[in-house]
């Protein structure tokens, strides 16, 4: 069996991350609704989320920012300031959340190491946020490299697999996002394994066109040893 | 002469960082002043950020959630939403500050280049802000590899110089901090030249044993490649 290229995304394909940020969101609009129109916040929260990617990334405190910028924004300067350490300890609860694998996450990465194949976790977000949750996953040690990004983009895919030695088709990107983990490392001419969260960030919502080849999508995770067989070669 | 491989710092090795954070700690001590006693305000800012680097790690963000956090503690519940705003704005024109290479970089590090040293821009902070500065300062292209890390210990330069292929006393890290920079470079069994910047970080404070081998103290950085000379040994 060829040895194989694997590539990881890690927030909401090997842990929970964006019901986290909605569970946030949700902390936010209850706390603002005492002092502002809560119609619209939640539109109004992602407004500024988007804004300010450019300047802030991803990750935990760029999203803190964005809440008290919205909060600032919709209270018409009467807002008390305990709202604003609330949504301060409301960052603070989501980069200390557990960090638990989803189901059938480890068995499945177990698999694919004893197979021989080398696993590569590729994420973006904050460096020191990312690096606390690889290693409370648990998980840090079945993958021969981490490589955390500020952008995953075609480029990113091509300069990670190819320094890992994978050329074209020799290499397979799993994730739960079209649009940064399956598009790109199709694009760059890789294999992507897309698995649905059952819920999607709205900036991350993009479909996979049905006839682009080197690509599947899987319902779990448990799935993908099966494919990595039939995409790489089955052992004999 | 042999090739070198040597590590760079960037924050107020290549370019002005500390003094950025200080004229915002101005800031933020004028713009508290009316609404909190201003003694010890500074001490104050610097004990929060002390106190959340485990949960933010370095970086602008973080400072500006310690900025907000400490407001908050020092004034009572009294405080003005426009103050909350003018916090956010400080941490919005930090990351977007223009980067200009310090006197003497572009020089050193052509020299360098041209020599057939190979550079490695080694940085601590938030991933996407160390980017973008790195982009804006022109300089990324003289750099062999750039590496984002979020602490620099010994390990973190013994991974870094010995994927690069350098053993020990084979590379040399050159930076402004002597905890951060010197100290762990020396721990894992390479050079390290210290160019101390006019102000430090209350936190990154240190001195270098006298005797320490390996070690150099530059008044400037183009001392640098006179320095680099003697350690690999004079081109013939």
């Amino acid at each position: 069996m060829t040895i194989g290229i694997i590539g990881f995304d890690a927030d909401d394909t090997l842990w929970h991350n964006e019901t986290i940020f909605r569970l946030s969101h949700d902390r936010f609009v209850e706390l603002l609704g005492n002092h502002a129109d809560s119609d619209g916040l939640t539109a109004r929260l992602e407004a500024t989320e988007r804004r300010n990617l450019r300047l802030y990334g991803y990750g935990i405190k760029g999203f803190t920012l964005s809440m008290i910028e919205t909060a600032l924004a919709v209270s018409d300067d009467a807002l008390p300031p305990s709202v604003i350490a609330e949504l301060l300890a409301i960052g603070r609860d989501m980069l200390e959340h557990p960090v638990e694998p989803l189901p059938g996450v480890v068995e499945t990465l177990d698999t694919l190491v004893e197979a021989g194949h080398r696993l590569v976790l590729i994420t973006k977000g904050d460096l020191l946020d990312q690096e606390q949750k690889i290693a409370r996953s648990g998980l840090a040690e079945r993958f021969s490299s981490i490589e955390i990004v500020s952008e995953k983009t075609a480029a990113t895919y091509q300069r990670i697999f190819s320094r890992a030695g994978a050329g074209e088709g020799e290499a397979v990107m799993i994730g739960n996002s079209a649009v940064s983990d399956i598009l790109p490392a199709l694009t760059a001419g890789y294999w992507g394994l897309h698995i649905p969260y059952h819920v999607t960030w709205s900036h991350e919502v993009a479909e996979v066109p049905a006839d682009a080849p080197r690509h599947r999508r899987l319902e779990t995770i448990a799935e993908v040893p099966a494919v990595i067989d039939e995409i790489f070669g089955r052992r004999r």
